[in-house]
């Protein structure tokens, strides 16, 4: 299989996925400032949801970019990735609508975490597939990153779920932010 | 006509099938993990779905790769099996909203059934126009797992229809597990 | 302006309006055959406007193909081609909802005829960029179905606004099948 | 990163953004040719707003076409500007089913400033990246634009907060048009 038509594929279910997240904005019906402010935690979740999903595009790009061989096992793990990030606006609709309940803060943090464990799987996957030491170091390098957001998201669950969700969403957008910031390709590329 | 815009095409409309069956997600009403579980048949839909749509990328991804010369017959066939797979975001909310009660799930198999036939008239005018014998032999040993798919889609709509809708959705599902495990390419690749 | 920009851009335009058009397709209330029968005119609308849009991709793929330079005039032109298209799915879902009554019947009409127009202007100016007499007289050759074309849909607009429905949709669908049919690429190719 | 592949993600957002909008036309439930024209200001903010797009995507083309290295700064700031793009159909469905009253049609105007200034940061860092002084020399008398354009979209507020929303909506739209005339892609190219 052609990584080319792999990463067409993944940008383009990416592209989608940011993309549609805009359809669960639902118009307030007051023309009114009032009405718009009143819907901030719609915003607050579009706005995470939306750096989420762009970091993980980027990291997503390097990361396939150093595939050798687009095996059947790349080939499910990277759905399995795309699965999890599908179901992205849907908690996002939910946080918003809920306003931040705990419940649905819980279930973003648990889609978070889920979609942090999938990308690892692909990046082991990936990574087993290195000859060259030089580029399995790079990725190594990559790696504690996806462990302590693991960490990351897994600290903020209960938290979401005993209320404390403005820490826990914080928690979230400090991830997302890190993940931006020390964005800088593998080695191999 | 180029092969890659075939290609290109088809990838585009079926990671939009994909993504945006989670537009059906509704969200639930009330904060809770008892309303979230409430809407599980939503969610089996929605996995199901999300699986048999990434398997026919997979195997679609295969079988065009050896396509010879894009011939309008090709192109509608191509266009006959997107209208089919079109549908499935419409059966999947069906089967979700009615809680999978038997007339859904039997439109579910139906699509299935019709789709599998649509692949299997691509499959039959990509391997004719194949020169190398090789790659005949490569096309032949595939068909069979479209046969017996469609055996398989077509047993499960009587107990469909008579309300066995958790054995048809397993006969479904197994259905789309063995063409993933079975999803080795072709040989002319 | 490179042309693979403008197909890429193109294709994903259109690959999007021939997959969102499955989201106006609402779910039957019912769970039985009833009612989904009951949603005819729903189905019917979405089938000719699946048929038409994929009628337009393939041609569209066929003249674009021969575009020499880019031109912003090129760029207008096809983008005010992709504006009347983008409509479609808004005029086939009131088509479906009002169950082909003579108004929406007649505004469908009217999408598909400024499409048509659209797209003889974009015909036009990319034969005129044509340098090679042959590649001159294949683009002429086409030109006469996008004329018959106009005058099919203007025939049909008296019909629908008269209550005559089923005879314009008749020649509507008859239109997009003859292209279809006569699908054979341009010679330049 | 490729270059490619940052034009193919900004490329699928923005034809994702251009069509998603069509989601937004609410069908008339009267079958009568009142019942849509009453609509008229749904479609005058689709028009606008399909304007805008279309011409934001084919700037953003010449634009990443002269991108000498895509270092993470470049992709931040792209992935900032498609953030502010993707809020044009939330804005223009407001603007539309408010009958653009005046807070939504200044919140239009302060989306369209916003996207404005990103798109400027995006261009200052590719001009800054250019080292020939003839593609230095054709960046910046691409500058000028932008800057006349955020005075133009600044000027619309106060006009769209007091009530004088067809002066703030003629004024967008002249920029929109100014823009589709005066694109002449960038010399470097």
């Amino acid at each position: 299989m052609g990584k080319g038509r792999l990463e067409a594929f993944s940008d383009g279910v990416i592209a989608i996925i940011i993309t549609i997240m805009v359809l669960e904005l639902k118009v307030p019906h007051e023309p009114t400032f009032a009405a718009l402010c009143e819907r901030w935690p719609v915003f607050l979740g579009y706005l995470a949801s939306f750096a989420f999903v762009g970091v993980y595009w980027s990291n997503h790009h390097h990361l396939v970019h150093t595939v050798r061989h687009v095996e059947p096992r790349i080939m499910w793990l990277n759905l399995h990735l795309l699965f999890w990030m599908s179901l992205m606006p849907f908690v996002t609709a939910w946080l918003g609508e809920s306003r931040l309940a705990p419940i649905p803060t819980f279930s973003y943090g648990v889609i978070m975490l889920v979609a942090g464990i999938a990308y690892l799987f692909l990046q082991l996957a990936i990574a087993a597939q290195q000859t060259d030491p030089r580029h399995r170091e790079a990725h190594k390098r990559q790696q504690w990153k996806g462990y302590v957001s693991l960490v990351g998201y897994a600290t903020g669950l209960p938290l979401a779920w005993t209320g404390h969700v403005f820490v826990a969403m914080g928690i979230y957008v400090a991830i997302a932010i890190a993940w931006g910031v020390l964005d800088r390709g593998l080695a191999g590329e």
